[in-house]
């Protein structure tokens, strides 16, 4: 865990960390055989730690209407539109755990609309990409269409947020030229 | 405090809200004049508020080696770049408070290539408009630059970041239609 | 109104001005409290200055379908996709001005869809950004929403000359880095 | 001189035209063996037709460290890049006349890249296609750059002014459905 | 048939050429009064010259659903987005020919939708411009929109091979800087 | 090997093969566990089998300055800027079997940029995107900085078929529904 160079720049992670965070990383290192390298990275700072850790797990592993693998699958769409490296080995593998599919995984990193979806994921999706590269064009109708599919407000809201996140963490990690940790490349294959 | 629609979503606010939190939108309310529309937005649901405005207010507020300026500044840049209106309309009334120049407000919604800047702010925009672009080709030499004009590995940390939550918050806003509060347009013009 | 440097270029007004462009330049003042840089920037030569002042005067000021708001409105937001720092700061006034809304006026500059328009504005304000971005895939559909809204084909035209004039002066303006007179900037806010 | 329609407006030329304006279209027809269609398209209204007029000859025909060629391979360049029909088949002719050099024309058409050009020309046409795609992105530095190839301000105010007359007269074009003189295609071949 | 430089590249002809080469060659001269330049340029290698020809000659010459011209058209409008000299040029001219019609030729090189066209080749030109630019996002509706016209499958495949290897060839072409011979330009004007 | 759906046309393998196809697909099942889908995609028509199988074979496993590996890793690149599918999974593939390092064939899917690549295979891989998204703007510069990290005119040639072979096959894979084969997915992982 005391890997120093996860990022292109020279902050080091405080040491020793507060108690609960170490005990985070812990649960982490002992559940996934890993401590993902963003928090290593963010973990020059506490103040900065904390925020974002609150924030992706709300967002990533708390109550929505969303499954977590349909977030996952927006975090993967959204990161490969902005070819974020981090991102994609990290989520990806997120995706081929949550889905049990492989080629599901793929699909969302290459081109998601070459993936078997159902319309809601297809809404889904299409709204994620839409976001991602041109916010500003949203209308009613944007909303309307997820609405269609059965998506509540607080869908709307949860996928957003999920777009908005990546948005966030793609340039993070790109900015600081951010590396996935070597275990996800291979898991779930 | 009670208006109902910041955004096109039927996401009403908790009512009443926690005892700390209104005592916050109190606070804001006596100092700025207003609650800002995008924390009403996201008080629909605590656990999503907090962690976004203990981000925000470490990002924007904390310790930096940018000024509160500066990085308003860079809000402004990437929110332009993304034509988000709340973030535009919200973070220019900031620039221009916090310059006392409202044509440096006008500037970085505008073209902030017409604004007169020294080698640092210009290095420090130009890398915000390269992240927010074109985030995927950041090299080492971008990072340099950034460095040769004073700036740590810490403050391009923060440059990072700053344009990172814009991205985050300009796709939310315009997912969702946010409206910003109306006092913002004609102050300190 | 013999301040040097309104643009990057050594292209000094003519000494004297002739006597009619003199006392245009004068109600200008008298009116206007300026006279517009762009105007003092053509004054090099009265060759190029008639024939740009004559097109502007006819379309912005003359007759036509468009009401003059509708004309600064299609200004705006032509040269806010082009980001143009003189033309933004001075139509952006020129809407401010004649709408008496200053947020309608922000809203031009930042993002027009975020503004209240009636369905015949909206179409307009449609078709300016279609022309401005790709005027080339223009087709009879195009024309054809236009008319279902109301305009005739003389504001069609009307339209397209707007779109037309200040891509032009759009490019004019940044290519000889042309700045605005500051007093646009606090105008009614 | 009365064909219907040059556009796919229906704003028929006024009827009968002002004797100077026939005596003009009469000198067209005589030396070119054709009145362009853009002049019959603007007189519809003379208002409109005359600062066009002046201001087109002033630019394309006037006195200038450019030459008529290089003027209308500046025209030509824009118009690709915008894939204006009209404008690419009038001023293509043009530059095939004033050059002699069929290919010449061919090539501002396809790439202008193509073109064996010496660094006078080459600058001129690159800063062209900088400012029709990107013109608030120009700085000091584009316009040294035509500086150091033996442009004057002057000059550069001439190459700005024609890619600002083509990028509006493109979308006039484009918007308007014009359609150029069949003559023009076999031209100096 | 020696000149020298049809690349930028220094890559020589073989020589002598293999008879069945050399024959095809003579025929190329007899026929058309030149042995187009591409063919010299991959004449360097005969592993390379062959199947290039192969494919070629079947593709363009063979049998299929669309006839040589609209095949040429379709190499032309890909040719255009792609701004390649060498193919625009050869292919513009093979246009011309096949068409009797030099306005047609014009219209592919300069602006597709300006050509008059029945609705089966508006198709067949839309679905290759997207396709030239976006190929990713097709969807069975595009497919789709090709059939209601009457295209079969196999037209569906021979359009979009034909998109495919005018991408190939103009980024060929480009790359090496392969320059079209003279002859093309004045044909069948 | 006669499933029926490789693609999203009707458009069935001749039935029987020829001998000498036949007995190449035999050998492909032998050595790859599979027949390649775009082998039974253009299995419809020899005459268009036979031309695709050779250029393919001779530029992907024939003589060249490029090693096999490198030959793969700009057909990645490429598919990877056009978001295919077929591609990317099938040459992902190849490049995590040919240099036994799944990191290096997910960079060039996600982010070249990411990848660890000494000089040579930077130069490549650089050209091959520029060749890839704006080839028209290739120069004699772009050629040299190739020469000078030590590639011949030669190897030029076959980094730029190999950028054209994947820019006609990205749009044929997408443009015809193309599905990869299962079995690449897990391989070499």
């Amino acid at each position: 865990m005391t890997d120093s160079k996860v990022t292109e720049l020279n902050l080091p992670m405080v040491d020793p960390l507060p108690e609960d965070i170490q005990k985070y990383f812990d649960i982490c290192d002992e559940k996934l055989g890993l401590v993902p390298n963003v928090l290593k990275a963010y973990a020059f700072d506490m103040e900065k730690l904390r925020p974002f850790m609150a924030m992706y797990n709300e967002l990533m592993l708390g109550e929505s209407g969303l499954s977590k693998l349909e977030r996952e699958m927006i975090a993967v769409v959204v990161s490969s539109i902005n070819s974020c490296w981090y991102c994609q080995v990290a989520h990806g593998a997120a995706v081929r755990e949550l889905s049990g599919n492989p080629k599901l995984g793929e699909a969302m990193v290459m081109n998601w609309r070459a993936a078997e979806l159902d319309p809601r994921q297809h809404a889904m999706l299409h709204f994620a990409e839409r976001i991602t590269k041109a916010s500003s064009e949203t209308t009613e109708e944007d909303r309307d269409a997820l609405r269609a599919v059965g998506f509540t407000d607080r869908d709307i809201w949860d996928i957003a947020a999920t777009v908005g996140f990546f948005s966030m963490s793609n340039r993070m990690a790109s900015a600081v030229g951010m590396k996935p940790n070597d275990e996800y490349h291979g898991q779930n294959r």
